[in-house]
């Protein structure tokens, strides 16, 4: 009933980039705050090993009086903690046919953490922006090649976005000190944004006077119809809602099996764009409201639950949600070159009354 | 120059594995202790989520006195903390050809761990094993369907194995308490074997007159030349060196740049068999002896290093370690039914003097 996402074979080199770039295993939905090791992660290049005691960030561009911090410098500001959902602009590119050959994420490509660090803003207040800045960019220490260029990964933010208050540099997750792997000792962190817009291995945050031509702005990271097309860039998450799995798995198929009766289904729903505002199960294709519950935080998933009188039989079980804003999840996935922000509805396979 | 360990494509099934089962990315061998969340990871079922509170771990069968004990009364007992090295039994499968369908690990399925938890035998001697038997079973709370039949995941020990003073029940992993997908709240750990051994999640130790013939040990995990050979199990880890890939990756190819020069390339060894006591690195075919450091425990991989003067141009770096008891890692993979044990030589090409 339900198919593959792609009956397209995968390539070594998409092995190569699934085997780096771990993906949140549905299950972890159960957690409000998913534990490390659990939460996605998507690293362009290799993950460097920084010292934190020669680490500095540099402040610099259009800006009236350029920064230099250390760590310590950064850790004596304002400090927050805010719990973000966050997801890659890749995640459902699996789904899409034909597949765009990258990262082939299927659908688990998110993860919720409570961050810890100082507003992006405060730091440009005490830079002082100049008249005529219209955005910021960021450089990480991560170094790679990439569309045949030879670069430190780096992306831009529209002023207006970057000042915003949730914007953070982010020094902690979960209280914990940030993990290597997540951007060690310190990252941008955009709520509501993809994820390749909180730039890991922060090192440089240039505030210029015209927009970035930088590949990960330029090349990457645009919506595009076709490669003639320029496209419009990748900004704010989607409309999206994920079921953890009901029952249990085969090792193999990831076939789900349940015994017959009823069964609460729950899962997580998001969006970068306006708060989640409802969300649906669907059965077999018909459509019941679930119960949404508090999200930790403006910019964090909602659980939710629906009970399902499980029948003995094979059954397909969908979900989507819905934004106050009317973002609302497709069922059938709309293509782009680079397989961006595919939000199409998840659907499971089960097996009511099965060997488990 | 170097070819891709498989040329047949991946399917569906392999990818949803991929995506599930985290692979260490290779620069994370520069860490002695692997950080977590970068610690490879192998979930036959899912990631249970348990309430530490209603937790017990029984210990039954053929002893004198069956246990239950809460988390509680496990910490108040010895507690050791261990540096171990792991490695999935998996490791090197896609190297095969043909590749046997399963979790499609390349290299990286390993990670070290400072494991902290109490001594097996302590626990067996407060039960008191009973004349007669022969081997102890470990059972999780994962559950699902493999091989067609629905089972929790357990694996057994033979009798003196599970005696081995190095054998613990393991509750903090680097300094935290064991995250979710480690196995929290408590998992067994076999320092030496491959981590199917190590069970998760343990709920169940029970000692036997028998040997175990559930899925795990007589299905699953054996060495076999075809499906009509009953095989041999897989026990104890095979020697294996890998190096970090040097200089900087291709984003898609992961192909490896650098400037002309000399570069010290660096790796980690270890074998579950007897210490490693001879790397050597391989560049273009001519094998150079390397470097190696002390081990943080008898259980844990070796740091090496080695110098090599890049010139220009394309070249296969390779490298690969002995053991005291004389284990070697073949040039060619030895191919098996379920591709168990693959430690043929890794290779990487490197472009000198490229973009980056």
């Amino acid at each position: 009933m339900t198919e593959p996402p792609s009956t397209a074979a995968i390539s070594h080199e998409e092995l190569q980039l699934a085997a780096r770039n771990h993906a949140m295993p549905l299950e972890a939905l159960r957690w409000d705050v998913t534990p490390i090791g659990l939460h996605y992660l998507l690293t362009h290049y290799d993950v460097p090993m920084l010292d934190p005691s020669a680490f500095r960030l540099e402040v610099d561009g259009h800006v009236e009086r350029p920064l230099s911090l250390g760590i310590d410098d950064l850790r004596m500001r304002e400090t927050v903690t805010s719990t973000v959902t966050m997801e890659c602009a890749g995640n459902g590119r699996a789904g899409l046919a034909p597949r765009p050959v990258s990262q082939p994420w299927l659908l688990e490509a998110v993860g919720t953490g409570e961050w810890t660090g100082t507003p992006l803003r405060g730091l440009l207040a005490d830079a002082g922006i100049r008249d005529g800045a219209v955005e910021v960019v960021f450089e990480g220490a991560d170094r790679g090649v990439e569309g045949g260029e030879a670069q430190a990964y780096a992306r831009s933010l529209p002023l207006a976005d970057a000042l915003a208050p949730e914007v953070l540099l982010a020094w902690g997750l979960n209280g914990h000190v940030l993990p290597p792997q997540h951007g060690f000792p310190l990252r941008l962190l955009v709520p509501g944004w993809y994820g390749m817009t909180s730039v890991k291995w922060l090192t440089r945050i240039t505030v210029t006077t015209v927009p970035f031509t930088g590949y990960q702005n330029q090349e990457s990271y645009r919506i595009r119809r076709d490669e003639d097309d320029p496209g419009v860039p990748v900004t704010r998450i989607a409309p999206r809602a994920l079921m953890v799995p009901p029952g249990v798995p085969d090792f193999m198929t990831r076939r789900r099996f349940l015994p017959e009766g009823r069964v609460t289904v729950e899962g997580r729903a998001w969006s970068g764009r306006a708060p989640v505002v409802a969300v649906e199960l669907g059965v077999d294709g018909e459509w019941i409201p679930a119960r949404l519950e508090r999200a930790s935080g403006p910019f964090a998933w909602r659980r939710w639950t629906a009970e399902w009188d499980a029948a003995a039989g094979e059954h397909e079980l969908s979900c989507r949600c819905r934004d106050e804003a009317g973002g609302e999840q497709p069922l059938e996935a709309s293509w782009n070159v680079g397989g961006y922000a595919n939000n199409a509805v998840q659907r499971v396979a089960v097996t009511v009354g099965g060997p488990a």
